[in-house]
């Protein structure tokens, strides 16, 4: 079992950000986070983006709105931010009030500052694989971790538990795409799945993003799967000073040892998510440059 | 084995349709069809798509470019089709000539008037199960046909053989997605896949989409299958006056008796496909006189 290092990839794609933005001439990648409302976990998150930005040369803008913002003028903030010319890249922090269409304010951010890659635009772009589009950050991240990790993925099965669209779709149609990594066989499964571990136990690879803690179990894997755990779930630990601990979607203890590769909660996709962001942000900054 | 009349359900959408356009107040929808050059397969499609249109009461109008058109040109009378109030849905019929970019052509339509739904924006749209988006007029012909054939799709394992962007990538989102038909447990396959019949063989209902002549056989599908056969391959045959017939991606006199419905070729998704797209063009004018 080879237990994949997030947190070292995601540091080796951040130094290799780091020397293409030194040597950038024609100003810096600025991206702009969009907060609302006062969510700890969204706190931390766009703390984290906005630090690892920073570290890595990239001007990063914290903007926060009450939760009473209204879908109309979170649109015309967006609206000014597509226009600002020293702006290329705005990150709108889900999850959203619940008055707020998430996919409309998404659809909202211009395509070329989308880093996010949550827009109609980019998401139809992956479809036609055109690569331009903005891939999102945690599908965009578990690529760099199965490429970096030497799995191969040209005729494997696939396995994609969830079918979200910030995670399952995305991820699934890049693996099937033609593309290095890519030219898997996709399977996607979901809540309406029937004998799921028939179908688990099939993949070389699966992706777990199904927000349950502990779902996947040794029974419903083949010895020599490679296992990215996209979970992130708290559950009761008494011994913890918190009260929780963090667990993913994997029941790892069981799980790991039948695997090839596994990658830990947390350590694994959480800091390529981040790392993936700063790779769009730069990107866009490039293809904004050249327009 | 249920054959699956696709003749017979695209008459049924026809009707319906017409009298939805009968009874509109405020015009009439419009198509305007783009043909570059004269390949004969193209002229025909365009001719049915036109001559269908015409009988429901849709205005058809048909733009014939020479083969030496640019691409600049082409993007040129896009933009005016685009801008033109008259005009509600817009298709340049494939395949183009091989120095025109043809993603940037179907990007290049307004997603308002992209009857066909090879936009990125209505790709993008169909991830994100938004309903306003015009489906491409394969897979939801396909959907159509699974729907109205009263065949079950949630939590059956779907195996779709091609991921192209027209037909293959499409449908299998459309059937994944949480929606009546859909749900389903969708499995993309394609030229890499490995051991191929094994896959196919777990389909409750298999969509052939890989254009190869009469490729699936008897083997490769379980009993009770439902097969949906969206190949159109001329083959050689020396007793028709053409010297050749039409088949589809299945052993259709094999795969048959096994299956709990199957589309034939000819009549089964192709005239679908002609349906849907005035589907489409009476979506497009109801959306656009809305706004």
């Amino acid at each position: 079992m080879n237990l994949i290092d997030g947190n070292q990839i995601a540091s080796q794609v951040l130094d290799e950000l780091k020397i293409r933005i030194d040597s950038l001439a024609g100003g810096k990648p600025c991206v702009v986070f969009i907060r609302i409302g006062d969510d700890p976990a969204s706190v931390s998150y766009v703390k984290k983006k906005q630090k690892t930005a920073e570290s890595i040369g990239i001007d990063a803008e914290l903007k926060v709105f009450k939760e009473s913002i209204t879908e109309e003028e979170l649109l015309q903030e967006i609206d000014s931010l597509n226009l600002n010319p020293m702006v290329h890249g705005i990150l709108v922090q889900a999850p959203l009030p619940s008055h707020i269409n998430d996919v409309r304010v998404f659809n909202h951010v211009s395509p070329a500052k989308d880093v996010d890659g949550f827009n109609a635009v980019n998401l139809g772009k992956l479809c036609q694989e055109q690569p331009n589009a903005f891939r999102s950050c945690t599908p965009a991240g578990i690529l760099e971790l199965i490429q970096r990790s030497n799995i191969e993925t040209a005729g494997k099965r696939v396995v994609v538990l969830g079918r979200s669209l910030i995670v399952g779709k995305p991820t699934g149609l890049l693996l099937l795409n033609r593309a290095i990594p890519g030219n898997a066989t996709v399977t996607f499964c979901h809540s309406r799945t029937h004998d799921l571990p028939a179908i688990t136990r099939e993949a070389d690879i699966l992706i777990a993003a199904i927000g349950k803690p502990q779902f996947v179990t040794a029974e419903m894997i083949k010895t020599g799967c490679a296992v990215i755990d996209v979970g992130i779930n708290r559950i009761h630990d008494s011994s913890k000073k918190s009260g929780f601990r963090l667990v993913g979607d994997v029941d790892f203890d069981q799980v790991a040892p039948k695997t090839s590769h596994i990658t830990p909660v947390p350590g694994g996709v959480g800091p390529m998510t981040v790392a993936m962001l700063m790779t769009n942000t730069l990107q866009a900054f490039e293809q904004l440059q050249k327009n």
